[in-house]
């Protein structure tokens, strides 16, 4: 997996301060998550090929988590793109997109296929040969989904030095990938997982508007990277807890809960001048923590 | 009358290519035509105060011209403003602002008038002590309107040198303001347009997006700058008449049958890289022409 920040700021755009939107990659497949205004700017900045992106998640329906979809739409549409755009996003998106394009009498040559979320469980909403898709259901102003993106299991690989140390032959491979114990001609049984290395299946999960919401911990457990919204710090954990939103503090309790490898914190308020102070605050709870920043590229 | 483009170019926005909006400064109030996306970071990052837009024209509901709207009027929401909006522009307008206030629960705590238009034929939709505006109907894909803003007409200036060599009492100066002749007492009469200077009243005309529309003529009659669009140049006249676009060479037509004093061309195509020909084609019919960019100010 890669993932690509295009925007971690909460509230509203500024010039190289924009609002809420990711590029996750997985196998090839470029998914967008969240499309604050000015996101289609973004994509162009960072080089990333708007036609490759298949699958749009959006959390909820805040301004800055959306307010650029409707732009990133028509630009596909200007662009001539013919592929379908699957867009999973909360009850009503279906109906601003739809009116907007009404009026602008632009309809889309391209087919989107409206995926609407309304279920306050996690739900799986997509599954592919390549990952699938949960719903992270959050606590938030709003009706809000974080969303958990799962690799599907990669082949095993076959580990060549136990199977030379047992001249072990070629013929065994497929019985091995399979899963199969090997019986050797002197009788002796070798045990799958002796052959084989198990091949890691990364994880993301993205969590963003939420208070500190504990119910969210067993969806999360053991993921590759936590991306979880810190708008405050704890000295402003009055206001975080007024507009339910979270603090550093919050995000790496939540992370040091679902054992998760490790934080990426963002939707940072733009009352702080100095980032590093979430840094500071949250990795005295939690040790693998860092900070997203526009451009900031991270392969897991 | 103070114009400053913040957005000139057609279709998608880029990285230093945004689509259509712009600031007008009348007396003081700013008045804001027309809202691509980005526009409220257009206006960060020239500077502009936010707070001090009390007037926006939207010209149609092509998303280059209006989608950054609905950003704008959140981050006046975000920053605490309590002054009414009022929100010229086609009839859906309403509509499109006030679903997605509805479905991200975020009213706003001032008041938008919307003033939504539906007139085929030019309708005065604003006059306060500064200024009046008329809509321009335009041809175009869908209903659109241009704006005529006409400032005021200012109160005459005595003309001293006159009023000294004719040795005219003040006592007679608010007379000579009202327009009223003076009889001297040798009996001599001295008429009224030759004791005062006639004030200048500036005028804009903005006209985007439409095809060569010869009805509009009458009513840009002597106007101080028109902005007319020029999507295209002569060479993709094709594409012109068929998307009902303008040509540079349409522009510049217009501009000179209805005698304009200076004419602005502006929503380029990004097909063309090198926009001193709209220039070349446009000055071989009428001579006092340019090119609108991001950051100009033209004060007139």
């Amino acid at each position: 997996m890669k993932l690509t920040i295009l925007g971690c700021y909460s509230a509203s755009p500024r010039n190289n301060f924009h609002t809420t939107s990711q590029i996750l990659e997985i196998g090839g497949d470029l998914i967008l998550i969240d499309c604050g205004e000015g996101t289609q700017m973004q994509l162009r900045k960072m080089k990333i090929k708007f036609s490759r992106i298949k699958n749009i998640f959006i959390s909820h329906l805040h301004g800055d988590h959306f307010f650029g979809l409707i732009g990133l739409i028509s630009t596909f549409r200007l662009y001539g793109r013919s592929n379908d755009l699957n867009l999973f996003g909360p009850k009503g998106l279906k109906e601003i997109i739809d009116l907007q394009l009404k009026y602008s009498n632009s309809w889309t040559d391209f087919k989107i296929n409206f995926h609407e979320l309304e279920s306050k469980k996690s739900v799986s909403i997509l599954k592919n040969e390549k990952f699938q898709v949960k719903t992270i259901p959050l606590r938030h102003r709003i009706y809000t989904n974080g969303f958990l993106f799962v690799e599907k299991h990669k082949e095993k690989k076959l580990n060549m030095n136990n199977i030379k140390k047992h001249s072990i032959n070629y013929t065994d491979f497929s019985k091995i990938k399979n899963g199969e114990d090997i019986i050797l001609n002197n009788g002796l049984k070798i045990m799958n997982r002796e052959l084989v290395i198990e091949p890691k299946n990364s994880s993301y999960a993205f969590c963003s508007d939420t208070c500190y919401h504990q119910e969210i911990i067993s969806l999360l457990n053991n993921v590759t990277l936590l991306y979880h919204e810190s708008t405050f710090l704890e000295i402003d954990n009055d206001i975080a807890k007024k507009t339910l939103h979270s603090t550093a503090s919050d995000a790496a309790k939540i992370a040091k809960a679902a054992n998760c490898q490790k934080l990426l914190l963002g939707h940072f308020s733009s009352r702080y001048k100095n980032l590093e102070k979430f840094i500071d605050e949250s990795s005295k709870i939690f040790k693998n923590v860092d900070l997203a920043y526009e451009g900031l590229v991270l392969e897991f």
